[in-house]
């Protein structure tokens, strides 16, 4: 038996997670995700988008990436700063089909993309 | 271009959206469902099911079916009320790859599985 069609095409997950100043994993609403989460909200309405949802979510276990979206059923995550982002977001991945290859997860990544990982940018002159 | 790997294999989103007990939509959280993830999350990590992480979510605006969970990258749709209906997914979908047929969300649907409509059951004797 076959699955029941999907509900919406694109549902996505913006981690609006908020933790202690003091806990060193940080959080995504301590790096302004909220706020974000609701301009994407606003802006797909405003865009047309149909049969989307754009949804809060508890903690995406993504810490040190974030802030962090996943995009399912793609299952498709990014790292998102600013509202230019996310309209980009919105127009290349939602309404376009494509992807936003400079704000990309990868399963192995431990910062975000673009930000130089001090840790790791040393390893090459160590033994 | 081939988008990057999963990052779970199942990713799991329930609903635990709490509105003010005067509100007609009611709410996930107020027919039990932050404990019920709790308590499938503890499950899922005592019966050893790799690579799964079960979420908190806002709301996931399917209220009047609630509490609500969708798994993905399946786009797969469940009503839950109790433990006994968590285990149930955590073996039969989550381990076994099957689905609970008894508690599965159709599209269409206007409430919960095996709830009778008020509305619709009176539907049939009108013209």
């Amino acid at each position: 038996m076959s699955d029941p069609p999907p509900f919406y095409k694109h549902h996505v997950f913006c981690c609006v997670n908020e933790r202690a100043a003091s806990d060193p994993r940080g959080c995504c609403a301590g790096k302004g995700s909220e706020a974000l989460r609701n301009y994407m909200k606003v802006r797909a309405k405003e865009l047309g988008i149909a049969n989307v949802r754009i949804n809060n979510s508890g903690c995406l276990d993504r810490c040190a990436l974030g802030p962090t979206m996943v995009i399912y059923p793609e299952g498709v995550w990014y790292h998102y700063r600013t509202a230019q982002d996310v309209d980009e977001i919105l127009r290349t991945h939602l309404i376009e089909g494509g992807r936003v290859e400079r704000l990309l997860l990868r399963p192995g990544d431990t910062a975000p993309p673009g930000e130089i990982m001090v840790a790791g940018a040393t390893n090459a002159s160590r033994k």
